[in-house]
């Protein structure tokens, strides 16, 4: 069962994956659900250096852009089926939110299972979440049309190294019976206890000189100016983008 | 590869599926890549008829909802990561789109994991896309609270049909080398030219009275009046749920 032994792979060997191999998979990949078999997305392969070197800082420098062998953006894309809507004469209402709410879904169910089978196949990948956190600058660098948009960038190459897998909260913390319940405070403590008793997150709490783990996160690592600054970038691409009419 | 075989099953056997099994695939799907490993997402399990009962109008009433033993509601959950930050005196700025889209990322590659790992356990499912039509409806049924938003539901059960897979476009269509590839008009016809082609597909032309299969996409299946009113509601909701400060 792979995906019970997935890890994040940032170091790659200095290899290339062959071309056929990821569009095989791609094309297994695209069994996924879709909403309508609409198929609303697009997956960009880059592998140009020049391009590469352009993405790099726009994910923060991350050096698993420029190390892996194959970087994937995966694009919510209601481009190609609004073209054919035009050349069809229908009226293709998907320039709003519901239908990019509706082409993120499609591309990221898309995406993971991507991922399940590059890791059957003995690649291993990394999820880069710094894709929406600029994504004015690779709609610009990845030349991405109307109605499309950037939700999810994978790194894939074979794997240099193999890391301890990271913790999880318990199951039944995340699982509500017929609706929603809310638990007290003092649950709450309890849900994240194990998080914070890890040695390397107290570490963290150390180096950063905070008082505990949740203020590692909200004061360093996703903060309330980073998110509001970004949110706004998110939204104003969104717009430019034609998804907010 | 059950990956390559997957079809949405709509008819279940009348056979309950065991709390444990759903649990267990749960607690492996979540090995899937999440933002900070924060694990921003909550699944709600109905199985009691009352609470399926007010659920089904929600989704127009497909008949998954009363059939399934099980119906998965997959939310993007922000709420019990920032009570956690509440009880430690840290400053949670997670209520903004940007914190949305992060939230909704986590639970969409949680729930394809899971879909995947329901399929491979011999489970049918279905992905109601219904879910981001009526959010409103599914908060105050669900009793989802303020930073959750619900973004998936699958229902799952035994499989009593194996219906044929549906069609997907040629994968060398959806990528893109390097950066985005726009294509000619002529390439757009031929990309939907199979789609059109298939006698399901006519079929439905003809009983729509319709000129296209397109057409029947913009004028019937989603049309720009839907599309639009539940956009506003989609924006309503996420408001309301505090994601748009």
């Amino acid at each position: 069962m792979t995906i019970k032994e997935r890890r994040t792979i940032r170091k790659y060997k200095v290899m290339d994956v062959d071309k056929t191999l990821i569009h095989d998979l791609l094309a297994t990949a695209s069994r996924a659900a879709t909403m309508g078999n609409m198929q609303l997305y697009s997956v960009v392969e880059t592998r140009s250096k020049t391009v590469k070197e352009a993405l790099a800082p726009l994910h923060f420098n991350q050096p698993m852009v420029m190390s892996a062998p194959v970087v994937l953006t995966f694009v919510a894309d209601f481009n190609r089926f609004t073209r054919w809507c035009d050349l069809s004469d229908a009226d293709a209402g998907y320039d709003n939110f519901l239908s990019f709410s509706n082409a993120m879904t499609d591309t990221l169910l898309f995406c993971q299972n991507f991922c399940t089978l590059a890791e059957e196949a003995g690649l291993g990948t990394c999820f880069l979440g710094t894709t929406v956190y600029n994504p004015m600058g690779i709609i610009d660098v990845l030349k991405l049309p109307r109605l499309t948009f950037p939700v999810a960038t994978i790194t894939v190459g074979y794997p240099d190294e193999n890391p301890e897998q990271p913790d999880r909260l318990d199951i039944s913390d995340v699982i509500h019976e017929d609706v929603y319940q809310t638990v007290s405070d003092a649950d709450i403590r309890k849900i994240f206890a194990y998080k914070e008793s890890l040695p390397e997150n107290k570490h963290f709490v150390e180096i950063n000189n905070k008082q505990n783990l949740a203020q590692v996160f909200t004061d360093c690592r996703y903060t309330r100016k980073d998110n509001e600054a970004m949110s706004q970038g998110m939204l104003e691409a969104l717009k430019k983008q034609g998804f907010l009419n």
